[in-house]
C-alpha cells in the first residue's frame, strides 16, 4: 500500500484532499494530512478510514524527516519558499514530490540529484501555473505536428466571482489571497507583439487592457502579466512573433483599480506614520496635492477621471472617502487598502467563485491563417470546493495519482508541458467537468 | 606635524585637496592623497611639497591599516558603502574621520566606541547633506532663541548649469553622477504640509512641482525628495506643520522628464533583451501600445502631452526618435536612457556649473507671521573647481582643519547641525564666497 503525505491543510487543499481520499481504496493508497493545526488536518480527513491526520511543524526537522521517510510521495501545499528544503529531503530519501509553485532556481538545481534518486519533483501542477501549461502545450504540440506555424499565442486567466454572486460594482470579490490581488502587476510587464518587444511599467498597466470575449460568458478585460517572455523557451516557441499572458477581470475593474495605482495606494514599500490615527478620508487625502474643496473633484482632476459616474461610484462604494478610522498601526498603503477591501470584497454565504481561462492562437496551416480559442470556465460547488480549490487541487491530486500508479514515469524536475503528463491529466480533468471548449475559425 | 589621509582622488576631491594643501604650512600638517590610480593622486598633489601621493587599494587591508595608522585624521571620498569598514579601522586606531555621506546604521553603531576612543566620525559634511544642514540649523536655532515658533520649512537644492553655459532646451547638463540623475526620485516622496502627511509615488513626482524663485537668478522648479519626514528629529523640529525638502531644476525640465518616467524609460529593474540590436526609435516604440502611424503623435496621446511644442521638441532633441543603434548589450531602460543623455548633456569645454540652494522659513514671532528665505548660489570656477567640487569639498576640508586644530572638540558620530560645528564652518565658507543671502518679509 502506497503512502501519500500532504503538507498543509489550508483552504486551497480541500478539493485535493477529497479527491485523493475518494480514490484511496481503488488505487490502494493511504493519505496522511499534516498541518500545524491538528484540527484543520482532522477536519479535512473526517469520515475517511484511509486517512491519517497529524500535527506537524515543518521547522521540526526530525519529525518532518520521519514523516517523509514513511511516505512514497509528498505533496507540499506550504508557502513556496519552503519547497526547496522539503524537496532536498525528498531527494535524499528518494521520495517523489508535487507542488503547485513555480520552479525556483533552488528547485531546478535539484534536477540531476532527483534523476539519480529515481524520483520526480513535479512543480507548477495547479491552475496557473498548471492547467494553463497542460492545455496550451496540448494545442501547441498539435499545431506543430500538423505542420502549422504559430503566429500568436495569448493566454488569460482570472479568478473571479460567478455572475449569480456578482452583486457589487467592481464585479470582484476575494476568492484567493487578498494580498496578491492588491499587489498584482507590480514590476514591469514584458511581452512580444508582432515581433516587437513591449514593456509596460506598473503605473500604466491597468490602462493597457485588452477585451477578451468568452462565448456564453461575455466580455472580460485582460491586463498583461509580469513576464510573458520567459514562456517562449518553456513552451518551445522561441520565435513566436506574439506572446502575451495576462489576468482577467470584469469590465470596468481595471480603470477603477488604476485610480488606486495612480494615487499610490497599492504601494507596499513603506509604512504610513501613525496610520492608526487616520481616517480613510485622510488616507485618501494624503495622496492628493494639498488643497481645499470637494475631495472627489480634486481626486478626479488629479488622476484624470470624471468627478461623477461609474468609476467614482466604485471608489466611493469601497469607502475611501469614509470618515471612519483605519485602526491598522503604521501600515503600508497596500496593507491599509487591503484591509478596506477585505471587508468590502468578502464572500457572502452561498457565494460561488469562478475561474476563467482562455488561450487564443493564431497560426498558419497550408497557406491559410487559422484562429483558435480554447476556453475554460469552472464554477465553485460551494464555499469549500471553490473553483479555485478545484482547479488548483485536482490537477495536483491527479498528477500525484498518476505518479504513484506509475502512469507518469518521468524523473527529475518536471512541469506539466509534455504529452506523457498533459494527456492523462487533461483527460481526467475533463471527466470532472474541467473542460476546455475549443472554437476555430 | 599632523597628518591627513585622503582616500580617493576622484573629480569631486579636487577642491578639497587644493584647499587642504594651501593651508598645510599655516596649520602645520601634511596631506597624503591615496587612490587606486597613482596618476590621479599625483595629478591632484602636483606642486605641493607638503603632499604625498600614494597608490592604495582599500581592499588591501594591510596597507590600508598601515596608512591609517600613520595618519591623524582620515577623509574618505570613496563610495559610501565602504565607509563603515574604514570607520571601524579608524575607531580601533583612534583616528578621526570625515565623510560627505549619510550616516548609515552601521556608522551610527560606532558612536559609543568612537567616543570611547576619543575621536570624531564626522559625516554628511558636503553640500547636501552638509551645507544644507549647517545653514538650516543656524536659522532654526536663531528662530528658537528669539522665541519664534516654526510653521514651515522648505528647502531645495539643485546641481545645475550656469545661465551662460545653458545652451540646450532642457536647461540641464550632467554636472555630477549621471546614474543618480536618471534614477532620481525613485521610491515614494514623503513630507508633511500644514499638519497633513503627503505621499507622492514616483510616477506622479514630476507632476507635483513647486515654483521656487531665487532673487537675481529667476524661477526654478522643485520636486520633493524621497524622505523629508526623517529630518524632523534630526533638526529638532518634530512638531513642525510643514517640512518639505526637494530638488531644483530649470523650468520645463520636470514636465519633459515625466514623459520618460511615464513611458518606463527610467526603470533600472530589468534588462531589455537584445537592446544592442535596437535603435533609439525601437526603444521608444517598445514602451508604446502596439500601433502604426506617427510615433510622436502616438507617444503624445499615450502620455498626454501635445504632439507639437516645447516638450516634444525636448524629447526629439534628446534623440529618442532617432534611427541609430543603441549598442549597449542587454541594458536596463535606465542604462539606455543614461547612455543617450550622457552624449547630449555632456559639459563642453568652458562650461560652468552652478549650485542653487534655498531655504524657505515661515514662523511666528511676537504674534506676527514672518517669512525668511536664505539662498545660496555658487558657480564653478572652471572644469576642475566646479561648483559641485567646491561645495562638496570645501566643507569637508574646513571641518577636517577645524578638527585637527582642535576647534571642534566633539567626539563620536556627528553631522554639522550644532553651533560648535556650523558657526566656524559657515564663517569660513563665507570668506570663500559661499554665502547665503537672507531675505525677510
Amino acid at each position: 500500500m502506497k503512502k501519500i503525505l500532504i503538507l498543509g491543510a489550508g483552504r486551497s487543499a480541500s478539493s485535493l484532499i477529497t479527491y485523493l481520499l475518494s480514490g484511496a481504496k481503488k488505487y490502494n493508497y493511504e493519505v496522511t494530512v499534516a498541518d500545524t493545526s491538528i484540527e484543520a488536518a482532522k477536519q479535512k480527513t473526517a469520515g475517511y478510514s484511509s486517512a491519517r491526520a497529524i500535527e506537524l511543524d515543518i521547522s521540526d526537522e526530525k519529525q518532518t524527516h520521519e514523516e517523509i521517510s514513511k511516505a512514497d510521495i509528498v505533496i507540499s501545499m506550504l508557502p513556496a519558499f519552503l519547497h526547496p528544503k522539503i524537496a532536498s529531503e525528498c531527494v535524499s530519501l528518494k521520495k517523489s514530490m508535487v507542488t503547485a509553485s513555480y520552479v525556483s532556481p533552488e528547485m531546478k538545481a535539484l534536477d540531476a540529484d532527483a534523476r539519480k534518486a529515481g524520483i520526480i519533483l513535479m512543480n507548477e501542477a495547479g491552475l496557473d501555473p498548471g492547467i494553463d501549461h497542460a492545455s496550451a502545450m496540448k494545442i501547441i504540440d498539435h499545431i506543430k505536428v500538423q505542420g502549422g506555424k504559430l503566429l500568436s499565442f495569448k493566454s488569460y486567466t482570472g479568478g473571479l466571482i460567478a455572475p449569480e454572486s456578482n452583486d457589487n460594482p467592481w464585479g470582484y470579490k476575494f476568492t484567493w489571497n487578498p494580498r496578491n490581488v492588491v499587489l498584482a502587476g507590480q514590476g514591469t510587464a514584458k511581452y512580444i507583439e508582432k515581433g516587437k518587444y513591449s514593456y509596460i511599467p506598473y503605473h500604466k498597466l491597468f490602462t493597457r487592457i485588452e477585451k477578451t470575449h468568452v462565448e456564453g460568458w461575455g466580455d472580460f478585460e485582460g491586463y498583461a502579466n509580469r513576464d510573458s517572455l520567459s514562456y517562449r523557451p518553456i513552451y518551445g516557441i522561441e520565435n513566436i512573433p506574439t506572446l502575451i499572458r495576462g489576468t482577467l477581470r470584469m469590465p470596468g475593474y481595471c480603470e477603477a483599480w488604476n485610480v488606486f495605482v495612480q494615487l499610490g495606494m497599492t504601494d507596499d514599500s513603506y509604512h504610513l506614520e501613525g496610520s492608526e490615527k487616520m481616517t480613510w478620508l485622510e488616507f485618501t487625502e494624503s495622496f492628493l496635492p494639498f488643497g481645499a474643496g470637494d475631495i472627489k473633484q480634486r481626486l478626479a482632476d488629479y488622476v484624470g477621471i470624471p468627478a461623477k459616474g461609474k468609476i467614482m461610484d466604485m471608489l466611493e462604494w469601497v469607502g475611501i472617502f469614509a470618515n471612519t478610522p483605519i485602526i491598522l498601526k503604521d501600515a503600508s498603503p497596500a496593507q491599509v487598502l487591503q484591509d478596506l477591501l477585505e471587508e468590502k470584497w468578502k464572500l457572502k454565504a452561498g457565494d460561488i467563485d469562478m475561474i476563467v481561462m482562455q488561450h487564443q492562437f493564431e497560426y498558419e496551416l497550408g497557406g491559410k491563417k487559422k484562429f483558435l480559442t480554447s476556453s475554460l470556465v469552472v464554477k465553485g460547488d460551494n464555499a469549500i470546493h471553490t473553483a479555485m480549490a478545484k482547479t488548483v487541487g485536482l490537477p495536483i491530486g491527479i498528477l500525484t495519482k498518476l505518479i504513484i500508479t506509475d502512469q507518469i514515469k518521468l524523473k527529475g524536475v518536471c512541469i506539466p508541458i509534455v504529452k506523457e503528463i498533459y494527456n492523462p491529466l487533461l483527460a481526467e480533468l475533463e471527466e470532472m467537468d474541467i473542460k476546455f471548449e475549443e472554437k476555430e475559425s
